[in-house]
């Protein structure tokens, strides 16, 4: 048996880096997912074969048919936007609870040795009462986006129960890296590109950044600690930084001296503070490789090069 | 605008009840669910329009289309077994968790005018840990029935949060009555039949039995009480009674004197008493009208009659 993988959202943000990543590793990758992939692209990221289609028992199966079955399954699919869950709570509540369920159901019908690693989010914890926050702290998720993560996970609890499922579920806090066209770093850059630097909020909001680079690399260990059990553990750095901070790194990334301004008022609703307890993620052996500053430079690189080439 | 009534799954076992009663309060019953109903046998149940198709937003719009929107939604539809969720999982969950996400993006879409009152089940509170059980007890189901049901509550609240659907939902412990093909009624009538009345178990569980027609009652008394808040109550009479003085009941009502034996072994994982506290219905104002002896000789006399037309 090949060491083959399946990646679901291939495609996606985290998909393509965990095939770029995982395929470095001597695996094979194959995904699935919506959308056309143009084969040399696609073979850049590592991803051997593609099968374009929703999350299915069925499309899973189809792309076994081609493969055979794989020994892994990275569920990358779903939900990436805590505001897409407000606007088309439907839709959300399919890609993400929805396709969970469908690979869990396959690795029920073709055997339990299938493992499974699940990037969850921190949004399962809501508000958090106290920092860092850990893996038995209360899961009160506010946004749909969070609630339909959890139920999720909860899902990934059930399969591993009732039928064996191996699964480890890891709680990303706030993901970045290159490929990421939304979002805080994103938006900055575009900004940065029109020479504007300002921004909303008080920029005092602290988060917990992981480079999608280590945020791959912790999959393939957690695939290694997947189990009925279904372990959980947060996937961060353990250490807060600002989005002052952040964007401050950004700007000297783009062009020294350039420093970000803010209107002074936080967004309603946001989360002050956001930082990981990383115990758990030591105890497995885990450290980030890719420091915020050096992440942050590589992005506003690659976001250069992309407006390059546009 | 008539008073439109929606029932999903309107020819199972509780949604029939529903329409027929809803009908003989003057409002109009439409359906929705799977298979064929031959006009004249739904007309009896007081089923006017019959869309044959699954419960999705699409059939949702298509009855709607034919009907006119509803005042109310009774979603029915949905796994009632938990056997089956066991073996079929997957089913288990588009039956219940997916079906209640779509009746309440309808109303999302449609009108957050459109009230829905949610049948969901006891199965929710798991193994009680102490009696009788009030709303705000643990949440800590066992089955994947039990456990699919909660989350289609916890989509019923957060529909009712961000998008101001009014939702009721209703807990129900044990239903029984006329038109209930399986469980222990069931069972013991076609043991009965075949003279024999030995049963597994001890015969000292406890559950709290509602008639059917009862339901259908709280049901529409529920729809009142619907609201963004999305209200909680147990549907119950908040008395226990054994399996063996439900089945002695039945003996009875068969032919006088046949008395059930017990093999004297409990069921692994069966709790052992299930009991509604029943202090919010009684602030609802509702009370059961029909009582167990009662309904159980009703339930007997109809499956002796279904027999004569077999």
């Amino acid at each position: 048996m090949t060491d083959l993988v399946f990646i679901t959202g291939a495609k996606g943000f985290l998909g393509r880096h965990c095939a770029r990543y995982f395929a470095g590793t001597g695996r094979i990758a194959a995904g699935l997912g919506h959308g056309e992939w143009p084969e040399e692209e696609r073979q850049r990221w590592g991803v051997g074969a593609w099968h374009s289609g929703p999350v299915m028992v069925e499309t899973l199966e189809r792309l076994a048919d081609r493969t055979g079955l794989p020994k892994t399954i990275i569920h990358c699919a779903g939900s990436g936007s805590v505001g897409f869950s407000y606007d088309h709570p439907h839709e959300d509540f399919l890609r993400t609870v929805g396709t969970a369920v469908d690979v869990l159901e396959f690795v029920r019908r073709h055997g339990p040795d299938i493992r499974v690693a699940y990037p969850s989010s921190a949004a399962v914890y809501g508000t958090a009462t106290s920092l860092p926050i850990a893996e038995d702290a209360p899961l009160a998720p506010v946004s749909p986006y969070g609630k339909h993560k959890l139920m999720a996970e909860e899902c990934c609890r059930m399969f591993g129960k009732e039928w064996g499922v191996p699964v480890a579920v890891i709680r990303f806090f706030s993901l970045y890296g290159e490929e990421l066209s939304k979002q805080l770093l994103w938006d900055a850059c575009r900004k940065a590109g029109r020479g504007e630097f300002s921004f909303f909020g008080s920029g005092a909001e602290e988060r917990d950044w992981l480079h999608v680079g280590d945020a791959a690399r912790l999959l393939l260990l957690a695939v290694e600690h997947a189990s009925p059990d279904v372990p959980v553990v947060n996937g961060g750095t353990g250490q807060g930084t600002s989005i002052n901070e952040v964007l401050t790194m950004l700007g000297d990334a783009w062009s020294p001296g350039s420093a970000p301004q803010f209107t002074g008022q936080a967004r309603v609703g946001d989360p002050d503070r956001l930082v990981a307890d990383i115990s758990r993620l030591r105890e497995w052996g885990f450290t980030p490789r890719i420091s915020l500053a050096q992440g942050i430079r590589e992005y506003v690189r690659w976001f250069q090069a992309q407006a390059r080439h546009d």
